[in-house]
């Protein structure tokens, strides 16, 4: 049973005069710890970054960057097989831009969190994984790094002993593996089963997988998506859930603290 | 006459597998002092931020951010008429992306340089020049902005005590109004006598004008151009021309000192 | 008074997952009878042009290619500062785009609209729009060129005997030299008053300005805007009132042939 | 032993200001007899398209669309997951743009190929490879298609009927498959020696595998890529070679009438 737990949703995902998603950027912030901002790559433009980055310090949610592959029409949900030098590379730049609008609306950068197609690339490719750790530990080592539990992401993590949050995906399906199910559309869920199913993953640490069995999920962080549709009520539904169940949202970093 | 001065020249305005010019990136880092790096919007890209940058800090060469206009294909030489606080956003995202990949490498970021058109723009236009001082004024204080003497951009310094470093165009020609004639194209210039313009501009503070006049120009850095054909002779002309003159090549964060 | 006018739309303005407006493209195509489809410079993708091509074919809405200037994050409405003919090699290009899916799914092009920033620059720009439309002359002599009828546009179609068609403006507001006041951002009309506003113009050919006074207006075609809030409704309400006037909706294509 | 054989390479391949390889366009042209032309998403923008299809026409060279996977940065030559559908419409816009072009200058399309990884990935994957021909049936029904061999691209427009052209490449390694060895950078190769493979390969209809193996090897066009060092100098080796051996140069539209 976990007395605290994070919330974090990904923002600033529209690209210049387009918005993704039917959820007000303020109103998810304020159901929300950390915040997960697009970075150019699969969506957000400079604007975006601006306005969500100070968004985020307003409301004392923890800044993160979210680097995706460089795919604006694919939203960065399409595998782009790179070199994983070249991966850090497009990973490193987008961390920069973000931190860069941290520095001048004053939030430090809490997390790194890749993004859909990259985020499950990282998750299988030791490389990747490695390199990216590595590179955190110079650049940024009091950033903690948002991944599976499952993943090669957290096992580098953990062996370099760099600060590493897992995630619980809210409006996602597992397998068995213990992997989400990746897709590339999603549907509107029901708030109350998915505030439920938070619930009973932070109380009893098990989730039902779409195999229909029940297996162990670890997690510091519930992610929700604000392009799934009807986002803000869903996060709404998860937050009153988790506080009705006696859990209280803390940011990441705090979260951190006490591991 | 000066003691010493700064040699600044644009990098990694390649993309991808497209390279510009014909110098050597490596063979350049070694003549000049500071380098401004294409950082994504113009030209660079990840691989070649990386890379130029790893190669400016072990040539102890100044590290400087180099934002353009978001045009690949005009490399930044067509204006684009933008909100003055967008292009400032613009600008924001391209520092941060040079700074982090400093932050990699253990360079500091030592300047900021506009390219091209946006160069031109941010010289005429008040309230961008404005924005971009207050802003670096937060974020990057002791980062020395690179302009025009006669510019807007250098006055907004001066009015806020940010550090401000005025060039001198070594393969740009001058108008009396002490602007240079910005175009698209340039030809092959003659190396020695870009260089004898440097040292006297050094010596005398004079320059002469298309108009066929001898104007005052104040300055603390020459810069000169690597997509310029014979971009490396030149460089190595104005190098010598200055040695053999007396005159000392230092970084314009020590030049700066000086000030 | 007219016995027939097209109603013409911009229309497949999103790009990979983002949409804009909030007009679904089958309900406009029911309303339309010529439809202006992004070619992927200021939005549209290959799949929306796709997508909107079939549909523009499946309701016998005249196919239009809808150049813009390469500025997705700017949705084409910012003025580029550009070479007359590499801004006609960017409309080349993007008819043949349009053109080709038209091809696919058995539909001619019917006509050509540039888009925002750049059909009100081809407007007061001579050497842009006589290059259209010598251009138009060889590669697509039959289709229609759009723009206002004090454009210079306008005036190099006439020049050349090149079919061309005048619009009339539901939603952007006239002043008195006869153009359109173009504007980034767009409030949400009263879908009456813009339906009277074209019943009017119909009729009398008079519309009123931002000045206050009322002008002539000479058009063969009404343009809506598919991102104005509201699109769908204004659509409607501007189609019922047309038809409970007498005045007849019939593609460009038919409306040309009785010029 | 042939009597003649097409001669193909890729052109257009640069980029705004950026230019791909040292071979100039227009010497290029004068030794080849079809030319596959860059369609802007992997490289080439309008004004290089509108140039080289102008060039080709000039010189009696057979115009070719050369669509590549949206991806400027890797050059299209990394693979990205995606679904065949959406591949098709990135073709369909591809051709659309070069047809246009051809259009302006009196060039009508003598040929499709697809560049890079998505030439190899058409190459064994069935679904694209018969949308492909499915589309070009209906669009293009006399447009050549070009394709390896042994290729799901050949199989689907012998299939359906569709003209196609067979390719031996010049400057890459063949495996025992059949199939060429692709990479991103390739070395300088002897021209001597590529002229001498090209002309055995005509003459006997083997080619040595990286295996060291002889392989036979049926095509009706020989490539050669512009951006392989010393390109120009390869392809004149080529044309030598070829005629010195009596094998005629002949566009592949003549070839293909011979089939």
């Amino acid at each position: 049973m976990k007395e605290a737990v994070d919330l974090n949703c990904d923002m600033g995902e529209g690209f210049g005069q387009w918005v993704l998603g039917d959820a007000p950027d303020d109103e998810i912030m304020q159901i929300i710890s950390s915040a997960n901002i697009a970075a150019g790559f699969h969506a957000g433009d400079p604007n975006s970054m601006d306005r969500v980055v100070k968004l985020a310090q307003a409301h004392g949610v923890g800044l993160g960057a979210h680097p995706g592959y460089a795919d604006l029409q694919g939203f960065g949900r399409r595998y782009i097989k790179t070199d994983p030098a070249e991966l850090l590379n497009d990973i490193v730049y987008q961390i920069g831009a973000i931190r860069e609008f941290g520095r001048r609306h004053g939030a430090p950068l809490q997390h790194v969190k890749l993004h859909g197609a990259l985020y499950m690339e990282a998750a299988v490719n030791e490389d990747l994984s490695q390199m990216l750790v590595d590179t955190l530990q110079t650049t940024s080592p009091d950033s903690l790094l948002f991944c599976m539990g499952i993943s090669k992401t957290y096992a580098a993590a953990k062996r370099a002993g760099h600060p590493v949050i897992r995630e619980f995906y809210a409006d996602r399906d597992y397998d068995n593996s213990g992997s989400i199910v990746f897709r590339r559309q999603v549907g509107r869920p029901d708030p109350a089963q998915i505030a439920e199913k938070c619930v009973k993953a932070c109380k009893t640490g098990k989730v039902t997988t779409v195999e229909g069995d029940e297996i162990d999920i670890a997690f510091e962080s519930i992610c929700f998506h604000s392009d799934t549709p009807g986002a803000l009520v869903m996060g709404q539904a998860i937050r009153a859930g988790l506080q009705d169940a006696g859990i209280r949202i803390a940011t990441a970093a705090e979260i951190a603290k006490t591991l």
